[in-house]
């Protein structure tokens, strides 16, 4: 039997989809939730603790009394300032070393990844965890892309990983060749909404999601769920392209369904 | 005396400072006003006519017809969809031959510059206009920047330049290293409203705004008025960097008054 995994959670679906995972496989698991970022409901039965960010030497201290040995990092977190974080002295002798304000969010992830290994855990990614985690390359579902979206997607695709590289965001909404959003710290989500206002008449825009070039694999995955197809659907969004073999996708079978439902376009993009 | 100007208005503040720009010289003006996005009190009292974006035809004869032999072409437009244009004979003779989808902004707007150029009109940009036009390198106003903000100022340079290179926006919004916002369509006010409900803790964020590589300089200058300062206020703002002597700053002495008033820096950035 695997030894016990510890899921250090942050906010979204994913960490809830990790949770059921090592139910249906019988996995032991030991949830460290991280306050104003984990779901209530995602912890209710299962083992847990509530942290705030910046109490390393606590959360550190729970993940040992409770014997983990393997950890995930999932879910995103906003990203405070140093004063609201509020770091105990553990939290700031790290900061202390790899400065906070200095390194962005990927460069940040790296050096706790980093530390939580000196611990002693073994830091895996969400994607070793689940099965058929990724997106492969191609259509997802029955809807292709035309002429129009591929120029989108190709669009999209050079702004993205321009972004990337500078380690600001990953996705990108493009349509019939204008740029109408691109993401910061807001969000994949809050860009679809802000979108929604912005788009032109004609055929819809297409949303582009890629993995920043440096971007900690076992901290941060692009991911997609329902939720970005039912928000792609509402922004009048023609489809959605994310990066192949690197973007995790939730409920997979219900994102297929849904895309299909909706009409829209799914695929993952293969490196070129 | 100077030829009649004729002033292609779209939305914002630039136009009416042209218009009252030409009141105070005594220069004989004539305004076409694109419909759904010049403000109507502009056109008040002054010689105008109203056009649908796609209507060229219609609007090279109200230049002519009105003895406009000098144009600047001043505000914003939100590009719309060719089906949402609908280009009359003469607009779709220059969009087959340019390609419409296939062009950014700064492509689109420097074709249609050419093209009046070739209809026999001299075409200025508004800074050669209007009195004192650019922010010059360096502080407006009484308050400077500190490390941090500079730390800001370098990182949301650095955002902004390669966004402009790929023609997708001016603006970028940092907050402590982070950046909260960047630009696409929505335009600089629709930023600064959203990054109000993104900023962290402590020292606020910095708004840098410079001008893209590929810009007409003619058609479409960074721009920055008492709105700007108002909305970076209210957004929680230390300061507003934007590129010397390419930005305009419309209102100048009420813009230095209300930044010392909210206590923010505003500096022109020289080119480095």
């Amino acid at each position: 039997m695997a030894d016990r995994l510890g899921i250090v959670a942050g906010c979204g679906e994913l960490p809830r989809h990790l949770v059921e995972c090592c139910r249906a496989t019988g996995r032991d698991v030991f949830v460290l939730a991280l306050e104003g970022a984990a779901e209530r409901a995602m912890v209710e039965g299962v083992p847990h603790a509530w942290c705030r960010l910046g109490a390393a030497a606590t959360g550190l201290a729970l993940l040992r009394e409770n014997h983990v040995t393997e950890l995930v990092l999932a879910g995103g977190i906003r990203r405070p300032s140093l004063s609201a974080l509020r770091p105990d002295w553990r939290a700031a002798k790290l900061f202390a070393r790899i400065g906070y304000r200095a390194l962005g969010d990927d460069g940040l992830l790296s050096a706790v990844v980093k530390e939580l290994e000196e611990e002693g855990f073994r830091v895996v990614g969400a994607d070793q965890l689940l099965d058929q985690a990724f997106v492969a390359e191609g259509p997802l579902g029955r809807v292709r892309p035309d002429q129009q979206a591929l120029a989108d997607i190709e669009c999209g695709l050079r702004v993205a990983r321009t972004l990337g590289a500078l380690d600001v965001g990953q996705g990108v909404i493009v349509q019939q060749g204008l740029v109408l959003g691109v993401e910061a710290i807001e969000g994949t989500d809050e860009l679809l909404r802000r979108c929604a206002a912005l788009r032109r008449e004609g055929p819809g825009g297409v949303l582009v999601k890629v993995e920043k070039p440096g971007q900690e694999s076992r901290a941060d995955r692009p991911t997609i769920g329902l939720r970005t197809v039912l928000l792609g659907a509402e922004t009048g969004l023609r489809g959605i392209a994310v990066e192949a073999n690197a973007t995790i996708v939730l409920d997979r079978d219900e994102v297929i369904r849904a895309v299909d439902r909706a009409g829209l376009f799914l695929v993952g993009l293969g490196r070129s």
